[in-house]
């Protein structure tokens, strides 16, 4: 998407066989700064340190790593460690193994001299398809738009209520969740999204707002508590979310808080509406609440926030009691009888295991 | 309550006739400070910048500023001034107008050289009434946690949920959501408090988290996201919030995202209480989501927040885009079909018209 006018992917090649490109986002939204990936240290880095983050984002940026791997060393023990070296920088990321094994799957037989260029391109080819099944989701999403919107007195934007950012900074392009509003936007349908701050972390204003606003497309912050009331009076048209995991049955795993927005939505009749690509369902998985482990994070993550001083300096200040016990579940899940429907690359599914398996013939 | 193991009220006569003392509320989680009100000014200014914050403690600090007002100028004319003085200070609050009310209707004819004595001993009396309001509401709460604690195996707490601040610090005393609270704690019964953050003015990680370490009660803070995943796994056993304003029926005006907890609750079958001193029960409101105005209030509450900087400064940073668009609803509604049950200081009504009828036979 476009950033004040410039067209952007998430990550791109700066010099073909040597370096890439990425933004980095823990920066956001107080200063955009591009970052150049020159190694495989590199690359390893900036996923560690979050510098990129979003589940399809992490596989781009593993898939160049072991690219960057490639040109350094494309030996046997090389590539070994390049992939351990990536694959510990966040090991429960799905996408991050799938794009790993990918690499290694594509390198394991081939001749030293070869490895590089073919990383290279099939690195390049990961991000092609990724901005591919986004596009997929987007349009698959835009008519749930564009029906709302012949609903609507002329010139009254559709409004849409996302949670954390499932934007395209969490993807190479277009996102997952943003996907069909950026389409939407694209074709001149009037939308205006409801942005949740997304607390502890702040990914729906630091973020998703940012996205939005440097693409153009119109939008208003507010807080996690804010949603259910707006739907109480009508101020939101359908919600759409993202999904870390699916489960076989459509139970949705996503940000902390994704639960309490589709309790609203539902109590008030709005359409809820999970994009995902179709790689984050868990087959394996049926009862999202009972089976799916979620992870504990840090406290300071609640009581420590960064901001911009009076002075334009980027500062970390403490905003709750010193010492205090602090309780930080990074997911929670959403049952699938709250979900209206599951919006993926194939199409739209009923978020039920009938509904998913009839999309994906399994 | 106690903070550090020294009792307290949030208000107390400092020199009889002459100063009452406060505690710096804004300053809160930062700095613990008390501050002398010495003037009809100095009280006025202590309820505009939110010095002290609380339906109820502002209705007292509201006496004691017409107690001030008489020692300084106890005319017809200097009284009048004074009521307008405060009455200004936050004009949408029902209990700031009760109490200059009731200090009008006590002084209007008395003798001049009567009615600072008048005026200091009824503001004491509005206190100490408080008082007993909360602990009436505790006294009648109490119940409804040892019920629950009884089916607890030994040592296990019971999980009490709050949002917002309805502590001791919004009262004279004991508050309104934790009256029961500190009562079982006293009593020796196990309790523990899953405190919402609040955003965005984060009264929960601020004032009850503070005031409940201070007092010693076991407590963990959470995201406003967290609520609704902690039901779903069974850790929450009960919630009491406190409300701003409960309709006819049952409806309950509390701060924002108070509905998408109550919504959760009901979703997994935990019991959802409201406290509140009847002085709040607005009997010309039927519909609270129809009828309730909802105070917008400034995006900067949002946007931009103070924390406690490395060197141990307070600093205030801005934490989302700049001039990014926000709304900021102050409070919203949750329908009388999620409230379980109204404690109030006359007992525990069903949230009905019926139940709250039966209770105040109006």
């Amino acid at each position: 998407m476009e950033i004040d006018g410039t067209p952007y992917r998430t990550i791109w090649v700066e010099t073909p066989g040597r370096s890439v490109g990425i933004i980095d986002q823990t920066k956001l939204p107080h200063r955009f700064e591009t970052v150049t990936l020159a190694s495989l240290e590199d690359a390893a880095r900036a996923i560690s340190d979050m510098l990129v983050r979003g589940a399809p984002l992490i596989g781009a940026t593993a898939a160049y790593g072991m690219a960057l791997a490639a040109s350094e060393d494309p030996s046997d023990a090389g590539l070994a460690r390049a992939y351990d070296r990536l694959y510990r920088t966040r090991p429960t990321a799905v996408n991050l193994r799938w794009a790993l094994d990918q690499m290694r799957a594509l390198l394991d037989n081939r001749a030293e001299g070869e490895r590089a260029a073919l990383a290279w391109a099939r690195a390049a080819e990961i991000c092609d398809e990724d901005v591919e099944i986004s596009k997929a989701i987007g349009r698959n999403g835009l008519p749930l738009i564009e029906a709302i919107a012949v609903t609507k007195p002329a010139g009254e934007p559709v409004n849409i209520l996302t949670h954390c950012n499932a934007g395209w900074l969490a993807t190479v392009d277009w996102g997952t969740a943003t996907a069909p509003i950026y389409m939407a936007y694209e074709k001149g349908v009037p939308v205006h999204v409801w942005v949740d701050e997304t607390r502890p972390r702040n990914q729906g204003a630091s973020l998703t707002a940012w996205e939005l606003g440097r693409h153009g497309v119109p939008h208003t912050l507010i807080a996690d508590n804010v949603g259910g009331h707006l739907m109480q009076h009508g101020l939101v048209d359908l919600c759409i979310t993202g999904t870390d995991r699916t489960t076989a049955r459509g139970d949705v795993c996503n940000k902390i808080g994704t639960y309490l927005k589709a309790l609203a939505a539902e109590d008030n009749g709005v359409p809820f509406y999970v994009a995902l690509p179709s790689t984050t369902i868990d087959w394996t998985v049926e009862d999202g609440v009972a089976e799916i482990p979620i992870e504990q994070r840090g406290g300071e993550e609640l009581t420590r926030i960064a901001g911009r001083a009076a002075d334009g300096q980027v500062v970390e200040v403490d905003i709750a009691p010193e010492g205090v016990a602090v309780r930080n579940d990074a997911f929670d899940v959403t049952p699938a009888r709250l979900v209206t429907g599951l919006i993926t690359e194939r199409g739209v599914a009923e978020a039920s295991k009938e509904g998913l398996a009839a999309l994906f013939e399994r």
